[in-house]
């Protein structure tokens, strides 16, 4: 057992801190050697798809490998979910999976089953541990096998890796025989690399880039990264182009600098992409788009893009598959985009003429400016009247009356003249975009006689988020309302949503991994009944969460679809689509020890928000009931409203 | 959409019934296509993990395939722990998994993964549903695909397959529009036939069977069937050749025949293989082994057949992959078992010699025959001094003290003389070993004395079984606990285990699918804390199963740890091995409106039971709530006792 105790020592000396296991007993001399050494924190969670996710949820918080160990049989199995998720998300874990040897796979045996490359697709690599380690060549292939998967996992783009273990009783040591760990044991590093393109290239690049006037770009989803975001911000200051980025892309975050703050990223384009105005489209519409990061929540931005078909795409992405999102793929630039972007300032800096700064017209900075501008304005207006006539049938259930918010929009058409004014006309229109949509969610938000609904209620519960938070949003709901709501501006929250796949099988899991790998955080969730009672076993296990904050939006069923056309004009829509379903999560939160905050109003909300959050309370469960018929007027209401942002 | 509507046509044409789906939009035109089908029943359950193991239970119980349909994304990984039962298990399964078209894989789209072959080497076969059916070719090879996965998935050994189906928007008809099933969908069949052997051979295999004095016939899970038993019990009789199943093999049950009823399958081999005396387990030294069906459960069987080695062992088998699970496979048969047991009667019937039947000594029939049984008998005792001084540590803190049977054990050694005369011998040391079993337990759980464990409790939940019912057996102490207590004589309970994986992941949701699936039966599950709680999702649906018992044996973690040697040895019992978990059922019986009897004594047990198993009780949940020391304490007094059941 020697061979199979390094697997400890050699995880440690690689740097990884965590391990979570689920119980077995093929598994026992792993889960001895682990829990044992004493540079390794093991914990024990018993439902293998709930462990793989908490797993997921530290590696994606510490941003390096975590480790996870289960016994033969279908308990590697049901990491599936969490690895396929792993593999899309880029987030690294080394899973060992015991087994039996290889000539007891078929034979009928307990918890056997076809353990090799178990991952398929979704996996970085899978690793055969040798069965039998008494020769030399084979121990030092054993130790040679963990740090490849150590490094592999870790390599960009992370990911998934397996190691099979076929481990052959006995499983135990004796009572009191102490484990060794070899101080020798085999350990080889991977010297950091990032890939550089040739000087030549970038200049090519600078042209391309001086040559276009309408620059855009998008970030995918991304971790939160300090560096990226000044490199981002310079070079969307020094070449006067607007970023856009979803909440997932973490561009959010505020970035202390000295660069001109009005092209800080946006993030409201689920807001005013959705407004009905050709004039709009085309004035926001890019002929060079540039990319990075994985994928984006905002389906009507990538609807968008995909149509107007920008002339070249760039994709910004040092290694891993590539992915023609946009039906637009000109060039793959193999390159960290903290590079990219600081590669194109090196030579260039702050070369963007100053006069576009200066062209009357821009429309930027925080809310209030909108309204003060003049220029060519538009009133907008939506009255619960105009909305009715829409759809009678779908709102007329909803009795409160809706105030009128007024927002003047401005004027988009590009402004006559040289190719600056051009370039400066197409940035005014994403700024005036996304100022506009700011204004028209505060006052949309704010209206005073709403039924309770969980849109509003969301939005609320972004407002108060504290500080630092690590906040996660469940598929399939919450991450929409969250991308359409955004974060108050300037507030230090990092986004998190199981976006690789967007499962809503782990998402409990992930923020209790989150919450676990950093006990001096916030972690809220903020999550669907359905995707909640799917992954309840999160909270099976007994390391405790102070720092976890659930808040469960309960509509009693899929609420996605009722907001969607197609199944909402099926009569199967409740029954095959919505799956109504009953439960409260009140036995949840008393089974799991979490304080519990049912509340169905806005007034009840208001009150419990404040104690909900505040640091002493303690694991918390927040849960908002509301109607699922309301849900979807009011949203439909919000729909209407956007959708006639403009009129023409 | 037309080819995709025909699907559902094509399974209701096959016999298909059943339908489980979970929802999602990307499977909505599978979700319509499946529930407008007036022939097909379709039910929706969230959680796809516990969907498979429902579908799984559903097609046990009806012996016909299920339809399985989920969306894209994970949503079909969390199938895999189902789908890998099923396929070591040979339970028909047809897996409908909704897909991006092959064009937008891997292009950040969300709920998007690598679903071709999704299930590797645990699938019969993978199909890929053609993206675009508007080609006369495609639409041919459309219904094609679908008979032949529903054919592949039906023949022996029976199993799961895949059939990925990439799906275009629009997915939903415009509302009011109605689905058309074509009728003259392309239907084709598969005639069945099954294998037979040549006379030749079979003369060769009865020549073998005449000249064989120690035959062994040992049977594997398998369903409940008739004619099989009927067979076997003839072949039995016939040969004189003891039979030897676990409960999962489903020989216990009553056979209706004219044959000697003595001659009925043993059950008790955990029991009598665990005496320590090498004298007995000569005895039953088989030189000719012959076994049909899947896995044992008894652990001490499969080690003794290894240890022992018979010369010959068939493995009577008509299709699958071949195991050799005792290490001694000389001939693989490809019959079915009933066509083997019966084609080896056919031209001998009854050609043994009446004399071993007549042969003094023989020990069979009912318990009380063992005591009257004076030949060569050894008395057996247990003290609890006896045991104490075994293992102090482990016993001390049962205070109670046990009675103390006396049993005899009728004498072992082979009769000297004649051919016919070992053949009687050996034939009395199975039965005797079996009628010492019976007994033994018999006294053995009657000590008036006992705390209050779940060995004892999980004994009269056995006794107290309502006639007719569908027993479900959840891994991994419940399957194990039955196992060794047995079934009482002529009890007509058919029983089920997940041991094609032997895994925790789906105990509940496959009772759950069975008692979907028969209503009218009575399905009790017997299950372990870790195993309920591992699968709660089971129950989260709108389905009423009013024939479902759940009784869960509560000791608050995996006990099996505490009675295996190794692990409990080991400081990391408790927390890295046992799993100490604090639930009780009581919530989960509230949010799932299960009828709930929790019990920690033997008064409340049999005052609970009768209610508790009463037909107009309904859903209900009986918690049986014990201490897993005291449990580990008196597991292993039983086995000290069994152990020194033949003292030498």
């Amino acid at each position: 057992m020697q061979a199979v105790h390094n697997i400890a020592e050699i995880c440690a000396r690689h740097g990884i801190t965590d391990v979570v296991l689920s119980p077995g007993s093929r598994s026992a001399p792993l889960t001895l050697a682990f829990a044992r050494h004493s540079n390794l924190t093991v914990r024990v969670v018993p439902d293998e798809r709930a462990a793989a996710f908490i797993a997921l949820g530290m590696a994606q918080a510490q941003q390096r490998a975590v480790v996870l160990v289960c016994t033969s049989g279908t308990a590697g199995l049901n990491y599936a979910p969490a690895v396929a998720e792993a593999y899309f998300q880029h987030i690294p874990l080394v899973i060992f999976t015991a087994d039996r040897p290889p000539e007891w796979i078929d034979q009928l045996d307990g918890q056997t089953i076809r353990q090799h490359n178990l991952y398929g697709a979704h996996a970085k690599g899978a690793f055969e541990f040798p069965a039998d380690t008494s020769h030399t060549d084979a121990k030092w292939h054993s130790a040679r096998i963990v740090n490849e998967a150590i490094k592999l996992a870790q390599a960009g783009p992370a990911g998934p890796v397996q190691v099979n273990v076929p481990l052959r009783e006995p499983f135990y040591p004796k009572a009191g025989e102490e484990i060794q760990y070899e101080q020798n044991v085999k350990v080889t590093r991977e010297l950091p690399s990032r890939p550089q393109l040739p000087s030549a290239v970038l200049t090519e690049l600078r042209e391309a880039l001086r040559n276009a006037s309408r620059v855009l770009v998008v970030a995918g989803q991304q971790p939160a990264d300090t560096e990226l975001l000044l490199a981002l911000h310079r070079f969307a200051a020094t070449w006067q182009v607007p970023v856009v980025g979803d909440l997932i892309a973490n561009v959010h975050l505020p970035v202390v600098s000295d660069y001109d703050q009005r092209l800080r990223p946006l993030g409201h384009q689920d807001v005013f992409m959705a407004v009905q105005e050709p004039g709009l489209k085309e004035a926001l519409k890019p002929e060079l788009l540039i990319t990075f990061g994985k994928s984006l929540i905002s389906k009507s931005l990538k609807l968008y893009l995909r149509n107007t078909k920008p002339t070249q795409h760039w994709h910004i992405q040092a290694a891993g598959v590539e992915a023609d999102t946009f039906q637009s793929l000109t060039k793959l630039v193999r390159m960290e985009p903290t590079d990219f972007f600081g590669a194109l300032l090196a030579e260039e800096p702050h070369d963007s003429p100053s006069s576009i700064r200066d062209t009357e017209g821009l429309i930027l900075g925080s809310v209030p400016s909108v309204t003060t501008n003049a220029g060519g304005s538009t009133t907008y207006s939506v009255t619960p009247s105009h909305v009715v006539a829409q759809d009678a049938t779908r709102v007329a259930s909803v009795s409160t009356h809706l105030a009128t918010p007024q927002l003047k929009w401005p004027a988009i058409e590009p402004l006559p003249g040289e190719e600056a004014s051009v370039k400066a006309a197409y940035l005014k229109s994403w700024l005036a975009a996304e100022s506009w949509a700011t204004s028209f969610l505060q006052q949309f938000m704010q209206q005073l006689e709403q039924p309770f609904n969980e849109f509003t209620a969301f939005h609320h519960c972004l407002q108060l988020l504290p500080d630092q938070t690590a906040l996660h949003l469940a598929n399939s709901m919450a991450v929409r309302y969250a991308n359409i709501l955004g974060l108050p501006v300037g507030k230090q929250v990092e986004v998190f949503a199981n976006r690789g796949t967007s499962g809503i099988d782990g998402c409990n899991s992930t923020a209790v991994g989150a919450a676990l790998a950093q006990p001096q955080r916030p972690v809220v969730l903020l999550t669907g009944d359905v995707a909640f009672f799917y992954d309840r076993n999160a909270f099976w296990h007994n390391y405790p969460t102070p720092n976890l904050r659930v808040v469960v939006f309960n509509n009693h069923g899929g609420g996605i679809f009722r907001m969607i056309d197609g199944p909402r004009q099926q009569p199967e829509l409740e029954e095959f689509f919505e799956t109504h379903q009953l439960l409260t999560a009140e036995n949840t939160a008393r089974d799991f020890k979490l304080q519990y905050f049912p509340v169905s109003s806005f007034a009840e909300l208001e009150s419990a928000l404040p104690v909900f959050f505040a640091p002493e309370t303690g694991a918390a469960l927040l849960e908002i009931s509301t109607d699922s018929k309301t849900n979807a007027e009011f949203f439909e209401q919000y729909r209407a409203a956007v959708k006639a942002g403009f009129p023409s």
